[in-house]
């Protein structure tokens, strides 16, 4: 069960002018499952991505990252669930490859103009052939207004699925549409995104100013958020830009409506990102970990991600026990050598649970047990070294993460 | 259940000449359990600790440091569960300066001779009364054949005390007994050692060389193990050397006396270590990661952690599952930047699961299968880079992990 995260009505989702989705039953894993998602997109759309910095990064990852560097714009996606296509070596590139040369056929394109994405089990062999025989059907199923089919494509452990829209008016007057999708739940700590998120937009933006409003919507969102702190070998964050609205192309960071964009996308990542974490395996809990005035931004992320991956953090939220020393030894755990534990405070939501690095003596049971007895907790560190801080969302380890872990091939 | 661990047998654990122990029941956190332990010790025995490098310490660890950096020759420690007294502040420290005073009043020595140790909930204030008045108890108790009752005494969620002996012949002819205790069982990546250990001989060391000795040791076994990645704020392992054996004190590093001892000793605390993790908390299967030809030991050591950390592996453990691609990913995503999957090999047992970073063509899942339903599992990654190598030993994450860490208070 999702924390307080409902699937998206299909009537909310606005269809992006020049971006069209396609979804087909490949029975890659198992049959009878939307498990392909073609996406098609206008002539001389602006693609970017960011992906995972995971090593044993997929084959579609390492085509993904030569098709965007090439010079033709891409002009369609092929994502598929049921397998990652990674820790396949050189038959899983020319796997990925084969795909692509089957849908830059159907769509009338280079296959250098398709970007394939998959998702899956890792280390087996992506069955290439079962998805080039349903590219017909993905095609011939192709509209603007398919985005909760294609979220519903893109789901594996996922319960719920994840899109949402939003639009703004650049200076000038023209009104540009956002439309993303995404998909966790689990192997959920991306480092560049988690795959798979997709956002288009109608707005006309040139590829290098797109790359860098990407690479900061991630910064911002996916990289902000994790589950179990495994950084998946598939990451994939990939946003187009059809050009399809009224607004004249943006073609530098200093245009101003750069940052009106950058808002309404960051945004809309964030929702995305935040969709993810709400429903990652097994969540009963919300998490938001903010901590401020740390040195660095880099130490506040280091101290959130160190209480963020705690199990045992995780288990005391999944069962709503204020067994809140575990946070103050996660953060002292952290790495920071010089931490003086006497600056640190802690509070839960509007509780003040340890004052200058011990419990607070106003602090009462009772109040933090209300606090964990919600679904959405805000735990604030507060280090008292500079003033940057840092904020990351996660969830509980609970009974049904090791289940659905457990399960998760069978 | 632990893994491959029973309880030590009593005729087994070889008392040693110059260390006394004697349990107590102070009620500290429930009542009729043996929770508060006194270990007496030889005068003018040498003592050496390595403690945690958690920077929320609890107060005894600080308070340990302090009486090990003084001059006078430890004489007590005075060990109690139910209360980790971390996270208390000043007050914290009083409390255990207290317990230190009362335990040399009822042995007859001064207070910095005195090391508390403490373990349990963090946060919470130490019941130092409590304590105090079970003193006459514990002190009544005082035998040097106690060793089964005190490994009993300092259990938590342990599920089988902790207790080894070993001995051997030091040159010259004189044989020295050790024998040691110890606790996990979860919040375990010890980073010395783990709270508890306890190992005393008769061996005659002097305290900078028993200081050395013992960071070898914990380097080679507490430093080397996690259940869940959890550094505790209470980690600590001692030794103590009563010299009352024949043999004649050993002074110095270059001693040839110092390797035999070094072995006997490391070879006790790699028993223990791996006695915890065969205790983890919900542990199923006891995992030994090697990571073979890396650059460093360093990174050898950081892809055996990014392995046994990753709950993904765990569970798919928990599960038997052959879900190996996890494993790739997680050496992938250890923060190698420059790893070339290409050169990676993979091993579970003796069965060649990728080869070339990629799964063996002869690989069968089956085989895989029949390794993961076993209770000890090797798991051995070739890096291919260098020749530096590293090992840690972990558990599975199972159900009763998370059960036992969402009512570990209640």
């Amino acid at each position: 069960m999702p924390v307080g995260l409902q699937a998206p009505d299909a009537a909310s989702l606005r269809p992006v002018a020049g971006c069209e989705l396609g979804w087909a039953q490949a029975g890659i894993r198992k049959a009878g499952r939307k498990d392909l998602l073609l996406i098609r997109l206008a002539e001389r759309a602006s693609t970017a991505g960011v992906f995972t910095r995971n090593r044993f990064c997929a084959a579609p990852v390492q085509v993904c990252r030569e098709h965007l560097a090439g010079s033709a714009p891409i002009r369609a996606l092929l994502i598929n669930t049921g397998c990652a296509n990674a820790g396949t070596g050189a038959a899983g590139l020319a796997d990925a490859r084969r795909t692509c040369e089957a849908a830059a056929r159907v769509i009338g394109c280079m296959p250098s103009q398709v970007l394939p994405l998959s998702t899956g089990v890792i280390m087996e062999p992506l069955p290439a052939q079962a998805i080039i025989d349903a590219l017909p059907q993905a095609m011939e199923r192709l509209a603007p207004g398919a985005w909760l089919e294609a979220a519903q494509t893109i789901m594996t452990t996922d319960t719920v699925p994840k899109a949402a829209s939003a639009s703004c008016e650049l200076h000038g007057g023209a009104r540009v549409t956002l439309t993303g999708i995404a998909k966790g739940a689990g192997m959920i700590r991306p480092d560049m995104a988690t795959l798979l998120a997709f956002i288009a937009t109608d707005a006309s933006v040139v590829p290098g100013v797109l790359a860098e409003l990407t690479r900061r919507a991630a910064d911002g969102s996916f990289n902000r958020i994790t589950v179990d702190g495994d950084t998946s070998t598939n990451d994939s964050f990939v946003v187009a830009a059809t050009g399809r609205s009224a607004a004249p192309a943006i073609a530098s960071l200093h245009d101003p409506r750069c940052a009106q964009l950058q808002g309404a996308l960051s945004g809309l990542a964030h929702e995305l990102a935040l969709a993810v974490v709400r429903d990652g395996e097994g969540a009963s809990k919300f998490i938001r970990i903010t901590v401020e005035r740390g040195r660095s931004e880099r130490e506040a992320s280091q101290v959130a991600y160190s209480v963020a991956h705690s199990p045992l953090v995780k288990t005391a939220m999944f069962a709503s026990d204020p067994n809140l020393g575990r946070i103050l030894s996660s953060v002292g755990a952290s790495g920071i050598a010089d931490l003086d534990p006497s600056g640190v405070q802690l509070y839960l939501n509007d509780v003040w649970v340890a004052r200058d690095g011990a419990r607070h003596p106003d602090y009462r049971e009772q109040d933090g047990q209300r606090v964990m007895r919600g679904t959405d907790i805000l735990v604030r560190i507060v280090l008292g070294r500079g003033d940057a801080s840092a904020s990351v969302w996660t969830c509980d380890l609970s009974h049904q993460y090791v289940s659905i872990n457990a399960d998760y091939r069978s």
